[in-house]
């Protein structure tokens, strides 16, 4: 009687007494993948079969012997590490990008305000004329003192006269922060790239930023996918549901959602509802991304917006 | 008897019964300010005095009459704009671009290790030997992973093969991360060229980004320079202050200062004796350039740093 036994150095035969009496050792993590041919050939050649259970920790001693010892501790090394590099996918590029949109949003934020305060010592009356932070960033990256005055009608200024080089100073500041939003942008579009493949349906209800922000908030899409739909309806409002328990207080209608057109347009009665239904056909549409369903989203779109306009 | 009274809309000669008998009434604030001028003409017109104090209050009753108001109102709107216009001087240039400069440092802290996290994704090893915030961003965006495989010696990689349009997005991050460490640079410049005129012999003993920060915490040079030794000495290190005052414990040494190289350098147990000895030198360069006195900083530094090698 011969038995056959494969661990991740080679594939071994054994006889009655569980000594080895032939092995194809493995060269690489890539053999050991397909051990099949291997197993194949040595159970021909002699007539072994599959190393029962029970005798399964019996031969497993024979590789407490050193000689093995360096080989099994390379090619494990080489197995976790080929796991780990298999292991990055879509998910974690997703929540990178995410991330950092959120970190520039943050970004931008402060060095507007930071702006606004050092031009304002040139200017102040832009700042108070110009809302939008993006406008105002833009107005003063690219027009003169005398440009902004007439864009906003003013003839006299309570701003200091600056000489040049002190206003470049603001304007390169201007500068940068157009080329944060710019790379906002772009990251922007590349979640769309990787959404239109990896998770279509989630893309074209939720859309990218709070696609991907439900992404990252339920881990990844497998995790997204296996979640009720009144876990979705609140990631994002972790605190308030937690207040909520806690303290008693009222209980959160929606998360991240709440950012979403369709709930933003419902009448203020019915913004709960627009937040569970839109939150029921987002969970079926991580479940159609994750499986690889059919392409839904358009007409569940659809509808929602037909039920709350 | 005549008495001539000025305000701010013109200059008038009032009669022993304090009516108006003569006036003339300033056209703009560039008036007032040269008021010496139409006072000597009406003085010597009519021989009149200075109107005494104990008649001032009766003689501005003249002027509640709704005629005035909306004149005083304007002139006085004037007055207020142009104060403010030549309020903003070299001090407020200075704490807007120290201020950007430490949220420059976060912003790149922040934007570092997302990069590295992100990046690690493709070539983790790298972040692991790549201790510098500022090399490693440098790497990321000017070389390729054989590149750096390379150059920190790795043949084999844990991280994943990913799609050209996947790795760009992370290199698009590193360059912005480069172009905020040249506007930090820029920015330094800019100081240096406001401080060189304004503050020179803080500029030349505390540096740089210590002298601003110095600015920035004392709220101006002339404050600054009022300030005592012992005061600028812990500058920035309010917090372990008023611990210290609260709960009793070890009073701080030393604020902001602590990163000077003169205190960097000293031995240990004269770190506190050098912030000392920095902190009385620092107080006077800040009177020097407030009183516009000698350029003394060059001595006092070398003085330091022979005491302290």
């Amino acid at each position: 009687m011969k038995y056959l036994f494969t661990n991740i150095i080679g594939s071994f035969v054994l006889d009655g007494k569980l000594k080895i009496v032939d092995s194809t050792l493995f060269k690489n993590v890539e053999e050991h993948k397909n051990k099949e041919k291997s197993e194949k050939q040595l159970k021909q050649k002699h007539k072994a079969e599959q190393l029962p259970n029970e005798k399964l920790h019996q031969a497993l001693l024979l590789f407490k012997d050193k000689q093995y010892h360096q080989e099994f501790y390379k090619k494990n090394l080489q197995l976790t590490k080929q796991s780990i590099k298999e292991s990055v996918n879509e998910d974690n590029l997703i929540v990178q990008a995410i991330s950092n949109i959120n970190e520039l949003d943050k970004i931008n934020n402060i060095l507007t305000k930071r702006l606004r305060e050092w031009y304002s010592l040139y200017l102040p009356e832009l700042s108070e004329e110009i809302q939008s932070h993006e406008k105002y960033v833009e107005l003063v990256a690219t027009k003169t003192k005398e440009e902004l005055m007439k864009e906003i009608g003013t003839k006299e200024t309570m701003g200091a006269d600056l000489d040049k080089p002190y206003v470049d100073e603001m304007i390169l500041l201007a500068k940068q922060i157009i080329n944060n939003y710019q790379l906002r942008k772009e990251h922007e579009k590349y979640l769309e790239l990787i959404m239109k493949r990896y998770c279509p349906n989630l893309l074209e209800l939720a859309g990218i930023t709070i696609g991907a922000k439900l992404m990252e908030l339920g881990k990844s899409l497998k995790h997204l996918a296996m979640l009720p739909a009144s876990t979705i309806q609140l990631l994002g409002a972790e605190k308030a549901l937690f207040r909520h328990i806690k303290t008693g207080s009222r209980s959160p209608k929606h998360g991240i959602i709440i950012n979403h057109s369709i709930v933003q347009k419902a009448k203020r009665n019915e913004k709960g509802k627009a937040a569970r239904m839109l939150a029921d056909k987002l969970s079926i549409c991580a479940k159609l991304d994750y499986f690889k369903g059919e392409f839904k989203a358009k007409e569940y779109k659809k509808e929602l917006e037909e039920n709350f306009r």
